[in-house]
Formats: structure tokens, C-alpha cells, sequence
């Protein structure tokens, strides 16, 4: 039984403005927050409305988190760690090289200490946050030319932002930040060597194939990044509690819906790209095995120059650990034996 | 831009009654149904308000289906596939041996064609359905013997129901439908050789450890079994579009939270059974392999009997088969890779 919560009669109208990280071209990802606006919208007969921009619509991109930060954009659809350059610790909202897989990262932030630990950190920066979306495993990018082995992965010009370039840096790879759009046209011209962006989906409709045909896999610097909806602190506070509920309830819809899609859709994709004479190849071992250190060394390095990285570190870590391991029991033994079943024509 | 909904004021009080098949004690599954409607209950200011009540409360837990197909109860918190002896189809709500995991269950519902199968089922027992829940991948239960090979699972009795222990019986174990309840003490009395249940929290609180130390993963019947709201049809369809999308949206939010909290807590749960002396085993690979071939002789076998269950089942085998495949690329090679290299201390 119910308490009954307090009969609400006169709700507000408030508009909000929400800025994507994203072009509405990327559907399942843009199209989660044009669900989510319409969600709300439902919830709240008309009242709460949320108007959806692409990148760049309100504020330049590269202020979008200024602005929401400051109020005059409320929300932005992003990944958390696309601002790592302000603050590493941003990564932990996302995704680490070799970190969660994408239900780990939701049961760290839902049950596991990492919702209040990331609470705090945006805090800092005026903002609060919801889940809205994950992608799942992504894939490990494009490449012009097959890579054998490690050495060969050195002096390779790679269109890769983050965390995951800064441990390439280590392996020899120069990172490049351009603009996803940009990446096509740099592969063709050949002063770029290969370029990431996310999974079978969305890599197709952007055309890597065409001019750089061997396509790795896992992108182990993305085992299942959240997208996130960051949210002006004080605007989501001063909502009426029945708001906060239409947002936090849209954004699960938004998590629940996006994840399936793109699973779905990846699925439809890498058939495709495969049918396009698509070299699909796993990463070497050696690659993975040096990159799993540096990865490590790396996060030590910056637990030591940045203590709300440090503070955010240890727990994650921990978590990390003990998650893989009991994952590794009844869901990873689940689909082990079945794949291996299913592959052998069973 | 969005346009604009029609503006509503007058909403009406709405009472709802649901049943859930769990009991109160098993929080993380009966919590997420009470936060379902104390969700629906904040988004529509107090007006639509559900009633939770466990097993038995408004009508016996073996006619709760019933009761909602007629309207005399609106909702049932359950797992679809506790009524496969009404309709074998009612498996594929939840889960099938060798089946799909939490995250292929959720794409095949959203996106992959099962979400209209599956409607067009339960309209044939004037239901709809929300998904609302998933335990993720299950354990093999828990055996007072130690089994080592296929032959040692002759002749034994144990505690489980369903299409999993249809398969069993092929293998030629007993299965038992007895209630959960009582399966301590048929375990102890030593007439009953095995139990499963669910996964380490759950099975830890029912205490069959102190009775059975022997612990088999995976449950290759219960490799994501999805928990829905089974809802009468006419009363969802005479809701307000408000309320409709508030119970989607609080479903939504259960899916989300119940299985973040079920990995965190199967995680400590699975530590503390280990402390307690617990003896984890993988199931033999003579054993699994046996259920595997027996379970898609046994749905060849319900396609020719059941034309419903057919109708689901050709579709749902391809995309099993399908998504099989894909997820072995990305999301499987991420897991292997960093499982390895944590299990080595890395």
C-alpha cells in the first residue's frame, strides 16, 4: 500500500532547450531524445516541454557544457567523457578502456556506488545526470592496411578522441581529434590510417568501408559507454517533483529502447558491411595485451595528478574486479557454451 | 520541434490492482514492482494509483491469470513463462533453454519482432504486456551430491519447472514442481536431490547451501528471463494516454534497476556463499551438451503440436541464431579478453 503523494493541480509550463553531442542523422541515438522530449511531453499533458537541437544549434559544441553548466541551455544528450580534457574524471560517466561492459556500468551507477560518486563530481560543475542510452560493445575502428602486430600499430595517424587515444599514444599511435564528418574524406586522401567511431550501425552510414576495408574489433576502449543526459543542477532541482519523474522515467525508456535498437540494428549492419567484402579482424593479441597495461599505468598516473580521478579510481576499480569475476560464472558461461553450440551449426 | 499534445485537466482517479507471483521477502523483484507504482502514482499527481499485493492476496496465486484476463485484478507481476501449461508460447515472454540473454530478450522485444509476437499472444487472453524486469543470467541450482558426468543425472529429483525441466526429464531427471517454499526441507529430508531457483541473492536468503553445497552455473534455461506486468487489455486500452505512458515509463525504470540491483547483489551474494564453504561447479560438458540437443527436439516437437508456438518460434530462431553471432564479435571478444587478464592478476 501507498502513501498517497500530494494532489498536484496547477502544474507549470516550462520549455527546457536540449542540446545534442549528436547529428540527427545518428537516429538511435538522436531519436532517444526526441523520445525522451515526447515522453515527457505526454507525462505532463503538454505542460513540460523539451525542445531537441543538433550540435551546435544553441551554442558552438565545444560550449555546450559551459552552457548547461551556466543554465542558459538546460540539458545536453552526450557521453560524459567527451569532456575529459576538462576534468579526466568525466570518463567514469562513459566508459575506460578495459573497464564495464554496459550492464556492469548501469548496475555500478544504479547499485554499485558509482551514482553518487559521479553525482558528485558533476555537481562541481553545476550539472546533474541521468542515464540515457548506452551503445553497448563498440567496435575497435577502421583500418587502411591489416595490422599483424604491434609494431605495426606504430606511427599509425588514427582518428581517436580520449582516453582510448591516450593509451594508443602509448603504443605508438598518433591520435587525431578531427571531426567524425571530416574522417571519411581524410582515409581517402591516405594521411589518415584509420579512424573509430562506434559499431557496425552507424560506421556503415558513414561509409568507412569504402577506403579503409579491415575492420577490428573489440573497441576495448568502449565496452559499453552511457550516453548521459548532463542537466543544469539548479533548472532540474527547481522542476516539480512529478518533472523530475517524467525525466528520470523517459531517460530509462530512452536506456531500455536505444540499447535494443542498436543492438538490432548492428546485428542487420555487420551482415551488410561483411556482404560489402568488409575484412573483419580481432585485434592481436599483443596489441590488446599492451594496450590492457598501458591502460593501467595510465589511469595510476593520472589517480595521482587528479584526485577526483583518484577518488572515483578506486572504487570503480574495485568494482571492476569483483564484477568481472561474478559475471564470469552463470552470464558468461551462458553464452560461451551456446555460441560455441550455434557456431558449430548446432 | 515536437507538437504540442493535447492539453488534459480533468484526469480521472484510477484504482489498479496487481497480483505479483513473488513474495515480498524476494525485494529486489517485488521492490521493483512497488516502485513501479509509486512512479506511476508521482507522474500522474496521485491520480492512477496501483495496489501491490503478493501471491494469494486478491485471488490464489493459480488463478491469477485468470483474474487479470477477466479484469477482476488489472496486472500480474510474473514471468511469462510460469504459464507455459496454459500455452507453451507464453516461453518465449521470459526465456527458453539455450535461449536468448537479458540484452538479446530486451532487442528481440523492442526491436526485433517479438515485441508484436509476443502482443498478439497475450491478446489472445485479452492481456498486453510491459517488460519490467530481468534477473539476467541464472544459476544451475544447487545438488546434495556431487555430478560429474551425464549418466549421474539419472533417476535424480529435482525442484524445477517449466521447459528447463523438460528438458531435464529427457536427460532423465525427475523434475519436481513443488514450491519454492517447501524445498528446503525436501532438500534436507533427503527425498528431493536438487533445487534451482535463481541466482546467488535469492538462492542465499532460501539457505539451500546449508542443504545442498554443491552449485552448478549456468542456468541454460534461464539465460535472461524477462519479468512483465501482464496487464488486462481493455483497462490498459481505456487509460488515459498519460497513464499509459506512465506505467511504460515506470516499466521501463523496473527493467533498468531491477537488474542493476540483482548484478550488485548476486555479486556479493556469490562471495559470501563461496565464504560459506559453497562448492561451485560448471555444469559437465556431457550434460550441457545433451540439453542442448534435447531442448530444440523438444521445440520441433511443441512447433508441430502448438501452431502459436510455432508461429513464435521460427522467427525467434533466427534471430537467436543471428544475434548469436553478432554479439560474438564485439561484446563477447571485450569480455574474454578482459576476463582473461583480470583473472591472471592483471
Amino acid at each position: 500500500a501507498l502513501a498517497a503523494p500530494p494532489r498536484i493541480t496547477g502544474l507549470p509550463d516550462i520549455s527546457w532547450r536540449l542540446q545534442s553531442s549528436f547529428p540527427a542523422t545518428l537516429d538511435t541515438i538522436y531519436g532517444a531524445a526526441e523520445a525522451m522530449a515526447r515522453s515527457a511531453a505526454i507525462l505532463t499533458g503538454g505542460r513540460f516541454r523539451i525542445e531537441i537541437a543538433p550540435p551546435d544549434r544553441y551554442v558552438p559544441a565545444g560550449q555546450a557544457l559551459d552552457a548547461v553548466s551556466a543554465g542558459s541551455v538546460q540539458a545536453l544528450q552526450t557521453c560524459s567523457y567527451y569532456h575529459v580534457d576538462r576534468d579526466p574524471a568525466f570518463a567514469f560517466g562513459s566508459a575506460l578502456p578495459f573497464g564495464l561492459n554496459a550492464r556492469m556500468q548501469d548496475a555500478w551507477i544504479v547499485e554499485g556506488g558509482g551514482g553518487p560518486l559521479l553525482d558528485g563530481l558533476y555537481a562541481q560543475y553545476g550539472l546533474t545526470s541521468l542515464v540515457a542510452g548506452n551503445t553497448g560493445a563498440q567496435m575497435g575502428g577502421w583500418f587502411r592496411k591489416e595490422i599483424r602486430s604491434l609494431p605495426e600499430m606504430a606511427g599509425l595517424k588514427m582518428r581517436i578522441a580520449g582516453l582510448g587515444g591516450m593509451v594508443l599514444a602509448r603504443l605508438g599511435v598518433e591520435p587525431q581529434e578531427l571531426a567524425i564528418e571530416s574522417a571519411y574524406a581524410a582515409l581517402d586522401d591516405g594521411w589518415l590510417d584509420a579512424a573509430e567511431w562506434s559499431g557496425p550501425y552507424e560506421d556503415e552510414q558513414l561509409g568507412f568501408y569504402k577506403v579503409a576495408p579491415y575492420y577490428y574489433y573489440p573497441g576495448w576502449w568502449d565496452g559499453g559507454p552511457s550516453i548521459h543526459l548532463l542537466i543544469n543542477r539548479a533548472a532540474f532541482e527547481a522542476l516539480p517533483e512529478t518533472y523530475k519523474e517524467a525525466l528520470r522515467a523517459s531517460a530509462a525508456q530512452a536506456r531500455h529502447e536505444m540499447q535494443a535498437r542498436y543492438d538490432v540494428r548492428n546485428n542487420t549492419a555487420i551482415r551488410s558491411l561483411i556482404d560489402k567484402g568488409v575484412q573483419l579482424r580481432p585485434f592481436p593479441t599483443d596489441i590488446l595485451e599492451a594496450a590492457y597495461k598501458a591502460s593501467f599505468e595510465l589511469y595510476a598516473e593520472l589517480a595521482a595528478a587528479h584526485p577526483r580521478f583518484k577518488a572515483i579510481y578506486e572504487p570503480w576499480k574495485g568494482f571492476r574486479d569483483q564484477i568481472y569475476q561474478s559475471f564470469r560464472v552463470a552470464e558468461y558461461s551462458f553464452e560461451s557454451f551456446g555460441f560455441t553450440q550455434q557456431a558449430k551449426g548446432h
